[in-house]
């Protein structure tokens, strides 16, 4: 049996959602941030949306599940198959955003979601998984990035010698800001209309991505939380915060998917930062720490 | 003779770029903030780039001029002749963003733009005006918001009893956030795709918005400017200003125009606030100043 299944991705994204929630905590100092846990539910959609504010390591994290069914499945859902446009839809998926408070702890996202697109008969015509997961560092360490793509290429290692090569430059392709001629960050994977292997192995791929979250980030974040900063790299982060905001409502498919869809907006923008600057054409001195992040903002081998 | 002609257009926009710098340079503290002013270049295209910074009065006000040609327009430059989209164009235009510091003083945008269209024989095809000017207040007074739709009317009676309305209605309609079902400000004018009587006369229109600029808003700064404030208001400020990126990153067609047409981003974006905040899922209590401001976006008549 291979026929696709919404609800076992359901259960494993609420476990994976519940897993990186204790996990994140974890790295609170004790009493430090606020979690709110807010199930909502709208027309066919619904999700349970977790905020954890105002922590003194995490300024921000957001880690969402959501399920949301429609009549007609919006362009921005499925890249290269626009025939699909206009169709039924239902579609789970887990988004979790970070935005940590020390400007030496990379921003991270990942995003794991499975569609059923259905005819007008109520059959399954297409399903497919989508996601990945991505870093955004603001004062980057070699070793934190190459740690990252380490466990990228674990993740896909099993599905084929040359899967890490190709979904870590459809991540490279994807966060980009073209306007700024700048990546959003140092990559890690992404992948769409993923069908190729059959639904039970696709899964067992899409599982392997959202094991190895918390294995990729946390150790970053225990390495860097501790590091001491001061205003400079304080403003620094909030500067680069602003590209993240750039990103992701000019040009994020997720992002103009939910506003699309009617989902419920206060999740699908908890995902910007709670604070940003945007100076006027600000550049960092040559050789300056703040110089240093453009050369990790051009693709490389990191592995 | 009533050809159109962009050499007019640009004189009076340069002319009016300058008063109206002089005017906020005027409302400064004495040696309160800098002026930058940047000419810029790029293929066909160039601008002067004026932006008033860390001001005591203006947090960032951004006083662009631009000229802009190109082989191809895009799509999101005229709203409802999609037929042009294709056809050379040369573009000149005038666009002021102003983000005061104090919350009592309300955000304003003004921008002129005139657009001809050419055919592959290089005769102009079409031609036409847009812009407006609206204002987003944060703590709003009513008698502000009055005086500044009282100079909107003004600016529009000499041509038709029924324009301001219709370009008020028209405001009220663009400066829309469906994401949040809210409207950005409380409007002003709007119009575009504007040629409908003769070159000549719709440039009149168009001196008298851009002369009014300056009696709409000069005074409502004045009256406001020395009020008191603390956290709470400086707070609500930055919040209420994430509005303003949503809507200028999500929907803005001058944005998109400009970043599509490889304008020059560090203009395009000085829009942008300079210090913003995100709260997740946050309200203001009922019955509190915070809560009068969702009265003021309800659209309404103001004359």
């Amino acid at each position: 049996m291979d026929a696709p299944r919404a609800a076992p991705v359901e259960r494993f994204l609420r476990g994976l959602q519940k897993r990186i929630l204790a996990a994140l905590q974890g790295e609170e100092a004790p009493g430090a941030g606020i979690l709110r846990r807010d199930p909502w539910a709208a027309q066919d959609s619904g999700g349970l949306t977790c905020v954890l504010a105002d922590g003194e390591v995490f300024e921000r994290a957001a880690v969402n599940f959501s399920r949301v069914q429609g009549e007609r499945l919006p362009q921005p859902a499925t890249e290269r198959r626009p025939e699909l446009a206009g169709c039924r839809f239902e579609a789970v998926g887990l988004s979790v955003i970070i935005h940590p408070r020390n400007p030496y702890v990379p921003t991270s996202h990942a995003n794991l979601r499975f569609f059923v697109a259905r005819d007008s008969s109520g059959g399954p015509q297409a399903w497919w998984f989508g996601g990945g997961m991505d870093l955004t560092p603001v004062y980057p360490f070699e070793e934190d990035v190459r740690h990252w793509h380490r466990v990228c290429l674990e993740a896909c290692a099993p599905f084929g010698e040359d899967l890490y090569r190709r979904l870590k430059e459809w991540c490279d392709r994807y966060f980009y800001l073209p306007h700024r001629r700048e990546a959003r960050g140092v990559g890690g994977l992404f992948f769409d209309d993923l069908d190729w292997w059959g639904f039970a192995r696709c899964f067992e791929f899409v599982r392997g991505v959202g094991d190895r979250f918390l294995p990729a980030y946390l150790p970053i974040v225990q390495r860097r939380k501790s590091a001491p900063y001061g205003a400079r790299e304080r403003n620094f982060l909030l500067y680069r915060r602003g590209r993240y905001v750039e990103f992701n409502l000019l040009y994020d498919r997720g992002t103009r998917f939910g506003l699309q869809t009617g989902g419920r907006v206060e999740s699908i923008l908890a995902s910007l930062p709670p604070e940003v600057r945007w100076h006027y054409d600000w550049q960092p001195a040559p050789g300056t720490a703040e110089a240093r992040l453009g050369e990790f903002l051009q693709p490389r081998d990191w592995v």
